[in-house]
């Protein structure tokens, strides 16, 4: 049995020895590689906080202490240590959560994968503990990356305002680059550059950095750029102490005793203190550490030794589809900038940032920041693309409202990952946008379903000059084309028959799902016709007359039934006075655990055999 | 003529000699008041940067630079200095708007009133210019309050990033309350003290403000407290310039030349750079100074000598409702906390406060972080009221999502001045709630029609452990009760007949304007049902059937009619495949221009003569 074999929770943690905590660090590395090659998910950041884990759970008593992780991706070794060592359905269905999860145990809290959001948590348990004279610590973890959000400093500003309530805030700062004027911390710094790790760590980010063009400075000092307001501001210990905070650090974050022995102070302290651990990502794997990019940050399934993909390429993805065509536009249109929030390459930024680097920013984890920074520079000329997941738009909705649309500006807004995403649980997927953009003044929405779909209606997008626009597609490949036979008002006509009883409008990808349900249909002598409207908000003016030629509509669409593109066609047809039955087929209002997206799709019964039986039984409904 | 009628723009302002200056500054403020009383409005704010925007007019040329202000209710001044002295209609229909306004002057840029935007607009603007080699200046005007959003700290950090482009801030910082311990600043502020204005106002805030009870700490130590964070991160010019910001200040901002003389410094550097401005909110207007509260922030219509209200009372509004109601819920229930962002007062905490100091927090200007800390309150005991205006919570629609709704955690939202606001304009109005919560699982919405009702719904709201609540009502007077004549499921019946022919599904405070179109349509012979649904979200499983006992269905909402309430209602007859014509009532889908609220809801036809004959009209196209 190994040592990890023997941890069954945190309890057994604090007899071990410090040799044997060392061997348990290379075990949990060795179980990480592994075990995520094997699935896929979350390993650079894992690879980077497991001592730091251990002494979080040496040092407190989960769950009466209250750990709380921001970002939940960075929680695998917590899993480990309180009784979760199966991962080997890890984001599957029925398996492991990517995140933390309170099904799964008591010592998970926050389940939320939004980053920034812990130190708020923090504040609102101590206010509990506060209020109701609980004793339990209160301990967030946060990384340095999501320091960058807004939240994060509303947060501070509330915690440092009270200086006897008690909370412990570790920032897990993997960050490689350290301005040399820090000031008050010098000496701790250069305690900690004479180890081994961090030399090397250093030497790392310089060389490899350095030579990484990208937005129009080398990497390396566009991060030090990016990042140097927060850390410039972190460092001094003087900063955190007039803002009420206690700073402990920095401290080398692969040093258990040395990370046990600052949270210990900290414990002791009764109010808020700051912990800034320094740690590195991917640490003790050769390969992650070697990875320019990320370091590993999420990895599919693949060979731990070679690092080779083991799972079979559909082809082209969605947002390669995007990447390519956004720099052909940029080529033809100088005016066209674009902005990311802390991921320019996941959200296909990549060639853009290398054709025109002076022409797209990085703004941090700052989703408001995107849509405000977007009106102004469209209001000062130019046409920004904002490239997003459509799960972090939502953190925008009241710049997008009242920044972007109340201005009549022309930002087109390119919504990754949206509908149902499937592994990464409930807070990945994209399935409200539809739903919460339809009350937006003006604002248009594509929904491409297919690849040639995408490069057309992006380019229709940034022809916009007034208004904002949508282009959102979903996660993986793009899969085979589906062409149009027709055109009805702007709508492209994929399937009609003579005589068509059932009109079905189809939203974005869910094309083919239309299709094989008009084959089930037409096997029942069920007759339809098929349309994608493509621009989905406004409801084609077209859509109405078309639907009075049927008995029956249906919407189907991979985005919440509530409010979304079926409840727009719904008021499009009232207003006409167009009283024929409508059903509408989308995701249920529920949060969706995490599986495979075809998986997910068949359990909400968003396939060719629910919905074709769903109108069939309709259409007998309205016949008997 | 007066100096003030003599500037018919900012041109004019750049030849008077100083005596004239301060005889204009006297002149504006002398205007103001009597303005300002006759139409009711933002006084005290305005009062504040008279010197401020003289010395930004003669400094810069507007519109070639850009003059951003944020939170635009401190842009009167600047509308007398760029062409508009006729203040007689302020706020009122077809007269000026209370912030500024594109359709107005040229000079105008945002029209957002929702705070702590303007850094990310001015970071577009920066980068605009940049990217198009545009001369041009960049000014951007914030207060110190709106610094406590987390948008103002996602734009410094990307300001600050880029040293080499030209962006200046002005805080207009209006806080009364410094610490001795501001490091680099004490010598500047020393100065600074020795003068009447600074001193008398140190004193005032000492004086008044230590001696208000608020939020279990004298108000002054709270704001202390509250502002400390921002103030001493923000007073050592080091750290500033740290982050990149060249920091000029702190400056007196009622000395015109003392401005201008820091303005000019900070146009001529090539980067980012920060002024800082301290002034008296209510300056020179002794009522105001004298008004502990807010300074006369917002005034109704009122005699300027005696400050006496001239408008009449239309009894008990809805806030203050809410406020007893709480109080009294508080009493009864120790795990009952409330969260304010920044607003207190105008929200109704006021007795809730009074009465349990220790179980109510000020958050700042920061409704993200109201929403999440509501989330780890609620997580760990305690059932919190976050109480704000409607049009606010835009801002904490992923939080309210994703940490609150996804964690089943037990937080009541109150949403004041929901519907239709009016004199406040496009921004402020609470009329896309009802749709965007739609999407949020396990989420209720109430929306109560009368005092009663609000207090009835909102103790339900705060029995509900296990999912969010939403109470929401609309702006002034609560008006007269209705009351119901009967039940069906958890709707109460306001009217019905035999033989009803139309359903009529009232939301919330538009139920007297369904009773009217009652009697409009039984005039034309058409019979109805009436019913308030209480709970709007989720639609009650008695509606469907209800519904199909009747002819047609009519939902009436203060609110969107893209995805409202009766999209919801759509969706729930669909599925219980019930196929009445529906037809429904709202905001249609566009940013309405100030007015009062009966203009503006007679403007989009929500009145019982255009309900009434749509409803006839579609009764006619179905019998024909």
């Amino acid at each position: 049995m190994t040592i990890l074999e023997s941890i069954r929770g945190p309890r057994d943690l604090k007899a071990l020895t410090e040799a044997e905590l060392d061997e348990l660090a290379e075990e949990i590395r060795e179980f990480l590689v592994q075990a995520v090659a094997r699935t896929g998910g979350h390993l650079g950041p894992n690879l980077g906080v497991v001592e730091l884990t251990v002494a979080l759970h040496r040092v407190f008593d989960s769950p009466v202490d209250r750990i709380l992780w921001d970002t939940g991706h960075q929680s695998y070794v917590h899993k480990l240590l309180t009784g979760r060592q199966d991962f080997s359905k890890l984001r599957g269905k029925g398996g492991l959560s990517g995140y933390p999860s309170r099904e799964e145990s008591e010592h998970d809290v926050i389940e939320n994968s939004h980053a920034s959001t812990v130190l708020g948590w923090a504040d609102g348990f101590a206010k509990a503990h506060q209020v109701l004279g609980s004793s339990g610590h209160v301990v967030a973890v946060i990384g340095d990356g999501a320091l960058t959000g807004g939240m994060a400093w509303e947060a501070l500003n509330n915690i440092a305002a009270a200086k006897d309530r008690p909370l412990i805030i570790v920032v897990n700062d993997n960050e490689r680059s350290y301005a040399p004027t820090i000031g008050g911390l010098a000496n701790h710094l250069a305690t900690l550059r004479t180890t081994d790790g961090y030399e090397r760590v250093l030497a790392w980010g310089k060389d490899v950095l350095q030579h990484t063009p990208v937005i129009g400075q080398p990497l390396y000092e566009s991060l030090h750029g990016a990042k140097k307001g927060f850390k410039d501001a972190f460092a001094p210990q003087g900063m955190f102490e007039d803002l009420g905070l206690k700073y402990v650090g920095p401290i080398d974050g692969h040093d258990i005793a040395a990370v046990e022995s600052a949270l210990r102070r900290a414990k002791r302290f009764h109010g808020p203190v700051l912990v800034h651990c320094l740690t590195e990502k991917g640490r003790g794997y050769q390969p992650a550490l070697e990875d320019e990019a990320d370091r590993f940050h999420t990895v599919g399934v693949m060979d731990p030794l070679t690092c080779e993909p083991l799972a079979p390429s559909n082809g082209p993805s969605w947002t390669s589809v995007f990447g390519d065509e956004i720099a052909d536009i940029g080529g033809r249109r100088p005016d066209v900038v674009a902005i990311t929030a802390a991921m320019l390459h996941p959200v296909g930024l990549t060639k853009f940032a290398e054709r025109f680097p002076e022409r797209v920013w990085d703004v941090g984890i700052a989703e408001q920041h995107a849509a405000v920074s977007a009106a102004g520079l469209a209001t000062g000329g130019l046409h920004p693309v904002v490239a997003v997941y459509a799960t972090f738009l939502n953190r925008a909705f009241d710049q997008l409202l009242m920044d972007v649309a109340l201005h009549k500006c022309g930002v087109t807004f390119v919504l990754d990952r949206a509908g149902i995403t499937g592994v990464d649980g409930a807070s990945h997927n994209g399935m409200w946008d539809m739903s919460i953009l339809q009350v937006v003044p003006g604002l248009r929405i594509a929904a491409p379903r297919d690849a040639e779909r995408l490069r057309q209606e992006l380019r229709e997008a940034v022809e916009v000059a007034d208004a904002p626009t949508v282009v959102r597609f979903p996660k993986e490949s793009v899969g085979e084309p589906v062409d149009a036979i027709g055109r009805i008002g702007g709508m492209d006509v994929l399937h009609r028959a003579d005589d068509a009883e059932v009109l079905l409008v189809s939203v974005g990808a869910l094309a083919s799902v239309c299709l094989q349900t008009v084959e089930l249909l037409g096997g029942r002598g069920i007759r339809c016709t098929v349309v994608d409207p493509r621009w989905v908000k406004p409801v084609d003016e077209q859509l109405a007359p078309l639907a009075a030629q049927h008995r029956l509509v249906a919407v189907v669409e991979d985005n919440s039934r509530n409010g979304g593109v079926g409840s727009a066609v719904g008021q499009a047809l009232r207003d006409a006075d167009v009283d024929v039955p409508l059903r509408t087929f989308g995701i249920p209002e529920q949060f969706l655990a995490h599986a495979k997206r075809g998986e997910v799709l068949a359990d909400i019964g968003l396939t060719p055999v629910e919905i074709a039986g769903r109108i069939s039984a309709s259409m007998a409904v309205k016949e008997s």
